[in-house]
């Protein structure tokens, strides 16, 4: 079987085999039990995390009201970290939990510095990837502004129906701005 | 006085003039008067842009209502372009406006994949902004899911003040999500 990192990595940028295994031999390996944090706020974040088995949400807790938002997910073949803390190398703002037991592969800042400078293929996936998640983003944004409740919804059980029947509706509730019951309602139908 | 574009590229990386010079040299400028269309919905997105003067808004126009939203701004040492259709190139689902008169800097898709190939430092730039645009992007959705009215539009004038009393109101309420009645009172405040 193809390793999936390999896989991901092809999807932009095809590599021989003792390229992958070099891309590989810088990334250490993690398992985290289900509700194990991998970020806490304030935590220095010295890796970014491919996930390989398992569903994790970074969220941000309200100083005032002690209410958490999720704001993102992280499934099978997704990439994950603080990414703020991650890249400006500054203490975390937000935390990361497991919505289930996990198994990551997790690459420092040094080594994905490293991998970028020795390997153009690598800098161009972290190039072409971040863009692309960038888009994404941008189309999630342009939903919260101008989409109704029901077209977040919808689109967000279209686009992830895996995570849908994975994750606690009150996590997507947040995740989408709207209220646990609303999501209930439209579930419903 | 050194080149924006230059200074721009150099707070990731270095370049020679001999470096610069070629970079520049896959770019065409570009001015367009305020009010003009830079890319329509359903164009074909062949280029991204530098800002060198003016300021741009990308929007997107509710089918149902004809109701436009902002989600987007650019002025000076910003890019912008219709991300998704540029990168994937299909066909644009929004448009970018002139908000002043502007010059640009275009540079083609081809032309950017060949800088990219060519000069690690050009791939390099384009990986460090796009990540720090995604933090960027992820912090503001933060704000829109979590945030009161006020703590966004307080954010937002703290973060571009110049940017502020530059653009139309009514741009700057859909851009946070909030009514022009709100920005108003917000304002008076």
């Amino acid at each position: 079987m193809v390793h999936p990192l390999r896989t991901h990595i092809e999807t932009v940028c095809k590599l021989t085999d003792e390229e992958f295994e070099y891309v590989l031999s810088h990334f250490t390996p993690l398992k985290l039990k289900k509700h194990r944090l991998l970020v806490r706020e304030g935590d220095w974040v010295k890796h970014e995390y491919f996930v390989l088995k398992g569903c994790l949400r970074s969220y941000i807790t309200d100083a005032d009201t002690g209410k958490e938002f999720t704001y993102q997910f992280a499934a099978e073949n997704w990439w994950i970290s603080e990414r703020e803390a991650f890249l400006k190398q500054t203490a975390a703002t937000t935390a990361i939990e497991c919505v289930e037991d996990c198994e990551l592969l997790g690459l420092s800042f040094e080594n994905r510095e490293k991998l970028g400078r020795e390997m153009w293929k690598y800098e161009h996936y972290v190039a072409v990837k971040t863009s692309l998640g960038y888009v994404a983003l941008q189309k999630r944004l342009q939903l919260m502004i101008m989409g109704s409740t029901k077209e977040r919804f919808e689109n967000f059980v279209n686009q992830y129906p895996d995570l849908y029947s994975r994750v606690p509706k009150a996590f997507i509730a947040s995740f989408l701005g709207v209220s646990r019951e609303t999501i209930s309602r439209l579930y419903r139908k």
